[in-house]
């Protein structure tokens, strides 16, 4: 019967070596956060389903695991939908992502919160998504956001954590790349687009990264024939393909985009690739005038995080002023990122802090030899050390071993007779 | 629109203040486990619901939140179902406590695992209970279990670790009331019940705390009428209720449950009433013959942790050898114990913990001022110091009193003139 007992599909179990490493990346990241002063908040892993399928998660909404009402309601719901729809059986979800419930959480709460709102967020989402290697139906996502501020500061925190957070847990290679939703509509409406279909545009250019310029060139023109706008556009993607590293400055953005964008636009990135630039040089942020995100609540900068060692995205975030004011009925300026933490642990170097674990063997079961070892335990815990008891097997060889694969550093063995601590014979394991 | 805005029923947000006291201590639970050698692991959220309604959960397992299937398996269960029932609609559940997880984990990952497996784990559980004063829907729980030794050692390492935990978050007048299934049977026999309604009179024992004895005889004389049996087991009753504090000694014990239990059950409190006296003393774990526990699962020695603070219990566990072996195919001894972390915190005196929080408050919004203040906040991040970035508002005081309010101990201003870490004017916010 064992061999069938499994978590649900595309769910994990965590082994006690690999929980500890997760347990250790992710409280160094909140800690990180915690510095730059984000405050830690926590909301239910569950929402009224009809908030998480509003409209604001996108393509997730419909990924949402849906928890059947109970007792009275779900009788007369399954009376009402008779077998025919799925429709009001269920009354709540389990999240998708932190960024729709953060903001219903500021819509309940802002009385007790401060003006400017920095939250940190992480915990497990749930996406009953198609399982496949490196996507999970459970995983953990790491949110910092700032709700409140309009100016670009907001912005320069976060990425300022950000590449903390990312730096203190050895991805020093990460960078962000950085573009703005203005100037991705200035660019499609210098080159002649209607505004109806920016979006479907806009689909084909994010799929840049996978097909290449050819590759979005026929897309757009099996899509919309091969009309000005379409050759306009392809012009530009080549000639942002070919200008090599984009840095965050006002010089490079306006010989980029500077036809189309805003002289408002080059300055909101300019200021914050200059506070980047700083403290982390001018590596670490890239413009990327061709970086689309995929959600449409976005309303000014966005950001993708990448890593050399990584084909997909380990991040992402941006601005997204108009959802806050959805739940509140008053528009709130508020901007995220957002660290995918199952993409960033693969590319995390396995810890190499050494945690002082010692086994004591208790040679016999008799209840003097308990005592002595409960006694040499607690001294132990105090000196820091983590003490597990174990009773002798018979082979001891077997028992050392299968510690060491557990992490454990050093053993005792205990008897009858009292040790005193200072004398006990703690020898390495391996 | 706002008023309208709240988590779902039973459910709660947690506010930055409360979120840090909470993890604080549960950090605190948790190092003081994986101290005593228990090794963290985490299961998914969510388990097949067949294995969460085998009967293995007791009560619990009519408490689950129900997942819908999803896509075509949805379809086809819909039109079985036909509007008439809601039986196969669903596949997944969410877990309502960490024990069936456990011992799904056991089974998936035994091979992995050391022959004797101690493991702590932590976490929310969700149970659509009738939210009331103190019950939510979702709340936390901190279980160790020790699954693979059969002696009073894995009794004698739960209780030891859980005192260390309750007093290392302050909760020194915790205590433990321990009993034994075998005992609890021995003198329903000596009473002369027969076994087969053994379960429906301790449903009537387990409420002795509620009602008192004159409760119990009452109830037991509605249910089974005046007979001998029932007036014996009164007479029992009211002996336990007068002879005072129960010591967990072989005396204590032998003068109360003598007569009905055997040698070796005795033993075995005794051993864990010896064990745990040498460290704490003898007023911290009680022999209570009248505790029952309402799992069914439950085979030898069962545990209650109370506090005088406390009206309810805020915890407990007990030896469940025939639980594990249901999914594997074979018997595992087992034995836990769980502290319920929403009762225990409530009873946690408000940390005094001060950490260094400093807000910045920028004069202005210039590139240059950004820069100084960016800088500024690395250097304090270094010296330990939490430090949140506020731009000056119209009024500074009732920014002040809002950052004060958050946790927030002192305030430094940074204006376009660079200045020193060392020369940084930080000031007390009250």
């Amino acid at each position: 019967m064992a061999k069938d007992v499994h978590p649900p599909r595309g769910m994990r179990d965590f082994l006690p070596v690999e929980k500890s490493r997760r347990d250790s990346v992710l409280s160094i990241i909140r800690e990180t956060y915690l510095g730059h002063g984000f405050q830690e908040i926590e909301t239910p892993a569950l929402e009224d389903l009809a908030r998480l399928t509003s409209g604001q998660g996108g393509d997730n909404e419909k990924l949402a695991f849906r928890v059947m009402k109970r007792g009275a309601e779900l009788e007369s719901a399954l009376l009402e939908a008779n077998g025919e729809t799925s429709d009001g059986l269920a009354d709540l979800g389990l999240r998708y992502d932190l960024t729709v419930p953060l903001t219903r959480y500021y819509a309940t709460n802002r009385s007790k919160l401060p003006a400017v709102f920095k939250a940190l967020q992480t915990g497990p989402v749930w996406r009953a998504e198609r399982p496949q290697k490196g996507r999970y139906r459970q995983f953990v996502q790491c949110d910092i956001d700032i709700i409140g501020d309009s100016t670009v500061l907001a912005e320069i925190e976060l990425l300022n954590a950000s590449l903390d957070a990312l730096t203190a847990i050895g991805l020093n290679d990460a960078t962000i790349r950085v573009n703005h939703r203005g100037i991705l509509v200035g660019l499609l409406e210098h080159c002649g687009f209607e505004h109806a279909i920016h979006g479907k545009v806009l689909i084909s250019v994010d799929k840049l990264d996978k097909v290449g310029v050819a590759g979005v060139a026929k897309e757009l023109t099996d899509d919309f024939g091969d009309i000005a706008q379409v050759q306009k556009l392809v012009a530009a993607l080549e000639r942002f393909a070919s200008a090599g590293n984009h840095e965050l400055s006002a010089q490079a953005i306006g010989e980029l985009v500077g036809e189309s964008a805003t002289a408002e636009q080059i300055d909101t990135l300019t200021t914050i690739g200059q506070a980047i630039a700083a403290r982390f040089g001018k590596n670490r942020l890239r413009f990327d005038p061709t970086l689309v995100r995929g959600m449409g609540y976005y309303t000014g900068s966005i950001f993708e995080i990448e890593h050399p060692e990584s084909g997909s995205s380990i991040g992402g975030g941006g601005r997204y002023d108009g959802m806050v004011g959805r739940w509140l009925g008053q528009d709130s300026p508020a901007v995220g990122i957002s660290i995918g933490f199952e993409r960033a642990i693969e590319l995390v170097a396995a810890s190499t802090d050494e945690v002082k674990a010692v086994v004591l063997v208790l040679d016999d079961a008799e209840a003097t030899t308990i005592g002595n070892a409960l006694n040499l335990q607690v001294g132990l815990i105090d000196l820091g050390y983590r003490v597990r008891l174990e009773q002798r097997p018979k082979k001891l060889n077997i028992l050392l071993e299968s510690m060491a694969e557990q992490g454990f550093s050093s053993f005792a063995t205990v008897g009858q007779e009292l040790v005193d601590l200072s004398a006990l014979n703690i020898r390495p394991l391996n």
